[in-house]
Parts: C-alpha cells; sequence; structure tokens
C-alpha cells in the first residue's frame, strides 16, 4: 500500500492527501512532526535527503518527494492532468508559481502564526510576507475573474496545488474577503466529487 | 518563429536558451531588462502577470511562463524528458527542488553580487543565503556521488534546470571546489552536443 510521510495540517501534504481522496487510492499515513525535526533524522534523510514532507513511499524504498512531482505522477492517466501539451504546460505552471510565488509567502506566514504562535521576534518576517502574498493573490484572482479553474476550464492539480494554501491563508493574517473569484473557486473546489477537509 | 522574453545571464532564462540549442529550435530572443524594471510594464504584464522571466511566446499571444514549464513542454517528446512515469516525477521532482530550495538562495546571492555589485546593506541578506545554498548543494552532491545525471542515467531537463544556477555559483561567492560530483557533472553538461554558454 502507498505510504505518504506528512502532516495533513501542511498544505503541500494535504495537496497529496486531497488527491489521493478524489482518486480513491488507499493509503497508510504516517505523521511526522516537524517541530520535533522529525523530518531530518538519518531515516527520514534516507527517504528526502532535503528533508522536507511530503514524501510519498509508491512500493517498498521507492520515494518520490516535492508535492508537485508526486500530484503530476498520481495524476497521470487521469482526468485531473489534462493530456492535450499545452494544457499540461500551463498546470505546471501554476504549480511552479505556487511553489516559487506563492507558497514562500502564505505558507510560511502561516507557519508563523499557526505553528509558531506568532512570537514577537518573527513580527518583521511576518510583515514581509505580506505585500508578496497579497501579489499572488492578486494574480491568482485576475486569472479567476474569467475563469472557473486555472487551467482548461476544469478542476487539475493546478487547482489542487494552489488551494492547498490559498484555502487557510486567514492562518497566516491574510485577509481574502475582497478576493471575490477566489472565494467563489474555493467554493468551486469543496463541491468538487471526494472532497475533504484537512483535518478529516 | 518561437519568441523568448528575457536575459540570457539569468539562470533562469539561460536553461530555456540551452534547451533550445540542444533541440535546435530557432527563435528570436527579446531582451528584458529586470534593473529597469521592463518586466512590470503593463505590456510586459499582459504576457505574464507575475512579472518575472523567461516568457515564451509559442504563437502570437499565446504566452508560457515558469522556466520548469518552458522546459517540459518544449522537451516533451524528446530524449530530454523520459517516457516512464516514475522518471519522469523525478524530473519532475529535480526542477521543483531546484526552484524551491536552491534558487532562492544560489540566484538571489548571485543577483545581490553581481546585478546589484554587492552594496554593503544587503551583505546580511547574502550571509543568509550562504548556509541554505550549501545545503543544496550537499543534496546534489550526495545524489550526484553515484551516478552521472539526476534522472536515469541520461540527461535531461532536471540536468537544465539544476545547472542553470549551479554553473555560475561561484558568482554568488559559493565555493564549488569541494564538490567534486558536481564539478564532474558540470563538465559532463558541458560535453552534451548542443551545449552553449550564457554569453554565446
Amino acid at each position: 500500500m502507498l505510504k505518504v510521510y506528512g502532516d495533513v495540517y501542511s498544505g503541500n501534504c494535504f495537496k497529496v492527501k486531497l488527491l489521493l481522496s478524489h482518486l480513491k487510492i488507499q493509503h497508510q499515513w504516517i505523521h511526522v512532526d516537524i517541530l520535533k525535526s522529525e523530518s531530518r533524522t538519518p531515516e527520514f534523510l534516507s527517504k528526502n535527503p532535503n528533508g522536507k514532507i511530503p514524501v510519498v513511499e509508491l512500493e517498498p524504498d521507492v520515494f518520490l518527494w516535492e508535492s508537485s512531482a508526486i500530484l503530476a505522477y498520481l495524476a497521470d492517466g487521469t482526468r485531473f492532468w489534462p493530456d492535450d501539451r499545452l494544457e499540461r504546460a500551463y498546470v505546471q505552471q501554476w504549480m511552479a508559481f505556487e511553489q516559487f510565488s506563492h507558497e514562500p509567502h502564505i505558507a510560511v506566514a502561516r507557519y508563523i502564526v499557526r505553528y509558531l504562535n506568532r512570537p514577537p521576534a518573527l513580527e518583521e518576517s511576518l510583515r514581509q510576507k505580506m505585500g508578496p502574498g497579497y501579489r499572488a493573490l492578486d494574480v491568482m484572482e485576475k486569472h479567476l475573474s474569467s475563469r472557473t479553474f486555472f487551467v482548461a476550464q476544469r478542476y487539475t492539480i493546478a487547482d489542487i496545488a494552489l488551494y492547498g494554501y490559498t484555502h487557510v491563508a486567514h492562518e497566516g493574517d491574510f485577509d481574502l474577503s475582497k478576493y471575490s473569484a477566489i472565494s467563489s473557486w474555493i467554493e468551486r473546489v469543496r463541491a468538487q466529487v471526494g472532497y475533504i477537509d484537512m483535518d478529516e
């Protein structure tokens, strides 16, 4: 059975959990507590030398890491990743956007607030995440203002990747109330067959 | 003809140029000067709302951005991206690693040194890039110590993606002399048919 090493409250891990739910793939979830440095032990580093979650074990001792690579692997050949060459590339474009221009700001702000309980020493770091985080949300809002989903007017792993941290952005002190297109898209994601919440 | 909007001395743009050279794809290069904010003009933002280079124009008004998505699009169906499902995913894993754990440190350090001429005000920022930058190099070194290339013992877009900033890491003050596996791999990349340098 496929194993996932991760923390369901990490957006990067939740993305994998959500796709596995849509695909009805049975799996075993092994909790990794990053606050206890469980992703930095020699045993964990033998699974992912970069020391990050999520990691999936596809078969005994065959590991794959990086959430976007895991999503792409699992979605290959399914409706969650289109066959058309350009549409496939657009899905990758938005997954890369998420990891490079969205996650480092919105996920890290949420980590400071939710995981570390917003220590005063990190208040300035938190403040610096706001500008680029809102710019990423602006890019999403504009794109979604004329579309139902990010690519090809259908729900793909690009949506799953971007949903991961966007739907909990408020936990990093981001105010989504003025983002009506994003808010409608969040509702569309939640209406998909097989959707699950982080804490389900 | 395919158009590329970018700066050949940006590693992210160079990756695209290198793959185009391997594939012998004719293209027009349109220089974008990021120091003059040319990637933030309304005209540029109509090509990439995220305001970053590189952007490719595949046909008139059909734009694709994010270097890893561009590499994947161009390499699809070629020897630079394997067909095997797991090998394809490993290529994506390493491209994601580069963008998330390598580029934000090594490329940004190089930007501070080479593009901004190392202003004293950014000395502390530069210093903070060293630890995580070297950790990314350590991960690469370990992986390459028993392999010729990152995936499937052959040259793929994972190598091109990681080569982009690694081969100029010294311009960001990183010392590669103790990384023998990386140094050998750099030579293997340079020996590939169709290889070009940044300034060619």
